[in-house]
């Protein structure tokens, strides 16, 4: 199992591209992004549980009811979501997708993501469609990656190499999300590729299963996006003996689909909006393993937390408070805290209070990029990870005009 | 039932006080306060539901048990929470004051607020209790409201009259919250007084039916605190007929204490930490009032969505997000959304959909330091209202650095 470079190309048989189109107002940002497995594929995707929908997974999901997808077509810009024309739009994006490449519509995934609740125009992707299906690379892997950014800074792929059977598989993918991003599902958008050979049952039990402990572990500012969607093709051209089962090839899969998806949610937490440090926050010793969940996520959720460590303040009592009103069972007097960089450790709190620590110590610690906020429940064997980001002065100027 | 000047002391036989006794550095800020009613009066209180709870609150509840009360101290500067010898100092804190008072320390009601798993150290409070009981007087309620601020910016006191058999009553409060404010409970702290006679357990009755419509609609960061606590303390000086039963005179009583928590909340939310709006989400149209309690406070939760207000972006769409990902039962297809102001209503949604509206009206509206969010939900006779503010730089500021 290693990290390999590139993302949505990464596999065998699988090619890409991303262009401006003009959805966007600025043409130095792409804005439209293709992938294509060379031959159909196994697909599996899971959804955003909010109840407001973009229509684009509305018509993604009737396409995926087979198991089945050849191309994932995508759009930054504006979400399609909220308008009275918006399953129409989409139907029109797979149409002219399919169209481009020869395929059917229903094996086409539709993906929108920017402003919700303005119409999308058809235009510019119509005539984008030819040109962005003409330039389908695997070098333009990082076009299609670069193509479903909003307000994210950094592009996001990642590939990892295993092997199943003797033969060297590969599974990478590409991810975008900034903002909007809360677990009550995946996070925004995410696409996943890989040459290994799965039934499209076990790709979504994969997926599924995966999901829990990653995307839905991960949140930047507690708003659970209308459009999410994790999407993963599976053509099985690296020849393996097919997984079929849950047996010792599956559980080789799951480590490769897992190595790709948490490496994705650092990178997009790391690059939440306004971020300037990725928060990790790292629960042991819950008798359960919902609480180790649930208290790993309402601690990356805290605004309070998150904006003491944009000023790198130890400030652990916001800790407890949020472990405190988690929810989760917890016996707050066993409960012990430290902050962790790559500058070191210190323990701020034990047995739930407060304990002498060098606050000198804990500034350096805080003021690294990367933070772990380490919380012992000390009541038994289950953990958890969750991660997040700082709430900074640029998440509100993002957010205090993100339409314009 | 009319508004009246005052706040803690407006009621017959409360006296209040609040000086500076050296628990904060900085020597203008008043840090101590003390409320005392000149009888023992019926009391009633509602505590925060975190798990991490605050030691004054663990003995509050203690001497609250047989529903009588004559003093509330406080100070600000430490929430004396997560410390090894918080309930020590607590008792310490209810002693020194039943002392300087000539009554039981069990009529005493104990707060605090500030920075959580600090040592509270109990010279400076010694030392400010007689003279804090010293200066109790009706005009010196302002320096109580004074006293037991935080990061809040402005004092929040209310008072109101209204008749009861025949004697005017008086029904005044002060509050302090400025942030960790969340709806799991009450808010921060909020103290209130009454010259009514009403028993105990209609004191506890109707101080429990409030808030689940006041403070528990009332949301600054989603952090709900540690030691979040509203009092009350029913001295029976109007002399009325002392209210035993739910009839026509506790509907009067309700009517006055929630218009003094009403206006609490209001001011608590303008005041919220960074605020430069305050937002109140008015839902109506819900099939069950729970939905719209959900929904409106989902609503004015959304990071997005106030920073959105921050920067007098009418994005509709982060209120549709929030309506969908509240976990409400809401038909999507039937919701209408409006921003509203003192310059005017602009209806952004119809049916779940956008609709064309005057981004320059919006504008205008959105400017303004009061923002009332409408959502109707076009499905039943129900609604609810929740209040709360904007996401600022600010916010980030005062949390990016609160120790020090």
């Amino acid at each position: 199992m290693q990290l390999i470079s590139g993302g949505v190309c990464a596999a065998q048989g699988f090619r890409a591209n991303g262009i401006h189109c003009g959805i966007r107002k600025n043409r130095t940002k792409r804005d439209l992004a293709l992938i294509v497995s060379d031959i159909p594929a196994n697909a599996a995707a899971v959804y955003t549980t909010n109840l407001v929908k973009g229509a684009p997974l509305t018509v993604t999901k009737q396409h995926l009811a087979d198991g089945r997808a050849q191309a994932v077509i995508c759009n930054s810009g504006n979400a399609n979501t909220c308008n009275a024309n918006g399953i129409e739009i989409a139907e029109q994006m797979s149409a002219l997708t399919a169209q481009a490449l020869g395929i059917s519509p229903a094996d086409v995934v539709v993906a929108s993501t920017g402003v919700i609740g303005q119409p999308l125009d058809i235009t510019p992707i119509q005539a984008g469609i030819p040109i962005l299906a003409q330039g389908l690379s695997i070098d333009n892997g990082r076009a299609a990656a670069e193509a479903i950014m909003t307000t994210d800074l950094a592009v996001k792929e990642v590939a990892v190499q295993f092997t199943l059977g003797g033969k060297t598989c590969t599974l990478g993918g590409i991810a975008k999300g900034s903002g909007m991003i809360h677990p009550n599902m995946a996070t925004m958008l995410v696409f996943l590729t890989t040459d290994a050979a799965i039934s499209a049952p076990m790709l979504q039990k994969a997926l599924s299963g995966d999901i829990a402990n990653t995307f839905n572990m991960l949140s930047i500012d507690g708003d659970t996006s209308t459009n999410d969607m994790v999407t993963i093709l599976a053509n099985g051209m690296a020849g393996n003996p097919e997984i079929t089962a849950e047996e010792a090839d599956f559980a080789v899969f799951m480590k490769a689909l897992n190595t790709v998806t948490v490496q994705l949610c650092r990178e997009i937490a790391g690059d939440g909006e306004g971020a300037t440090k990725l928060l990790e926050c790292i629960v042991t010793g819950a008798e359960q393993l919902d609480t180790a969940k649930t208290v790993a996520k309402s601690v990356i959720c805290s605004s309070l937390l998150k904006a003491a460590m944009f000023g790198a303040d130890a400030n652990w009592g916001r800790v407890l408070c949020a472990i405190g009103y988690s929810g989760a069972p917890v016996d707050i007097s066993r409960v012990s805290v430290a902050f962790r960089s790559v500058k070191g450790t210190v323990w701020v709190c034990e047995n739930g209070a407060g304990i002498p620590f060098s606050e000198e110590t804990a500034k350096e610690i805080l003021l690294e990029k990367e933070i772990e906020i380490l919380v012992e429940l000390g009541n038994g064997p289950h953990s958890a990870t969750a991660w997040g980001c700082d709430l900074t002065y640029d998440y509100v100027k993002i957010n205090g005009d993100y339409r314009t």
